[in-house]
């Protein structure tokens, strides 16, 4: 089965985004981000909240359109239609039968970009099997949760770690026990 | 000038204990806490909260009395008083003037054991030097906050970065740009 694997930026405090999803202060360059985008080479599917898919609008993607050109995208809210809809980008209801069903498909581990409010329902039902943290030398105070409004105590295992210009750490964790 | 030191255990999400003040789920034993325990002792002075004192009597501390054998303490209440009172305890009003008055006395770098509330109004008040964290394999979802209510944005500079068993590591960042 293919894991799905949340591989996400995130403060010393606990946050993806500060207020408004602003992304200032997340170090944005360097061995890091090379590294991370390297990384994101080896996915061929993405899944994602539809908040995380619209906020890829203010960097100029557009709607219908797939965010990462070798990705499939499946975007799961009840609400989100486009006018024109690229055969990249499905758009799904938020069931455990529908990630289920993507899980057991042939292909590469499947790359969860986000939000917070997915991830929280994700990690709820105990569906994220990875947990790549970018770790940055920030401090935001406020802003949108790793996991959202989740209440849920989990003790990952660390995998492994590493050091990147500017401070960024690259942290995985396997959060299922039987990924141990 | 003596530097303030906010050495604390952290979870991925940004907490330093759970819901009431539990602590369940953090490293508590290995290479990682020999390191603290190691670091703590080249301290002279620890500032605290009233609430991180009395978190102690759980764990056994009589109040009044000293929380580290070989550490000056100085908690910052206005309503804390004891019957019998070791003269390595003093109570002092929370005000800028008492931590620099503090700072500019002779001793070694000041140990800022916590909690949320107090390191907050430390953070607002650009007072926190150092911040080491033992970045913890561990998800709460709720609890007190590394720096409490306090939504300050900054920017540390990693100084470095140490993986240790049971994965722990323990992140040394710089948090004044003087000290940079």
């Amino acid at each position: 089965m293919r894991r799905i694997v949340y591989y996400v930026a995130v403060s010393l405090d606990g946050y993806i985004a500060g207020p408004e999803e602003s992304i200032e202060g997340f170090v944005g360059s360097g061995s890091g981000l090379d590294q991370y985008l390297a990384d994101l080479k080896e996915f061929d599917t993405v899944i994602m909240g539809r908040k995380t898919y619209e906020f890829g609008y203010k960097y100029g993607l557009v709607p219908g359109q797939p965010a990462y050109a070798h990705m499939q995208h499946y975007i799961f809210s009840k609400t989100l239609s486009f006018e024109k809809q690229s055969e990249m980008v499905h758009i799904k209801p938020l069931e455990l039968e529908e990630i289920r069903t993507l899980q057991q498909q042939p292909g590469t581990d499947i790359y969860l970009c986000g939000g917070g409010q997915f991830t929280g329902w994700l990690l709820e039902n105990d569906l994220i099997d990875i947990l790549k943290i970018k770790l940055n030398p920030l401090v935001l105070g406020q802003g949108t949760r790793l996991f959202g409004d989740s209440t849920k105590f989990l003790q990952p295992q660390l995998i492994e770690t590493s050091l990147y210009e500017h401070g960024l750490q690259i942290i995985t964790y396997s959060l299922l026990k039987d990924n141990g």
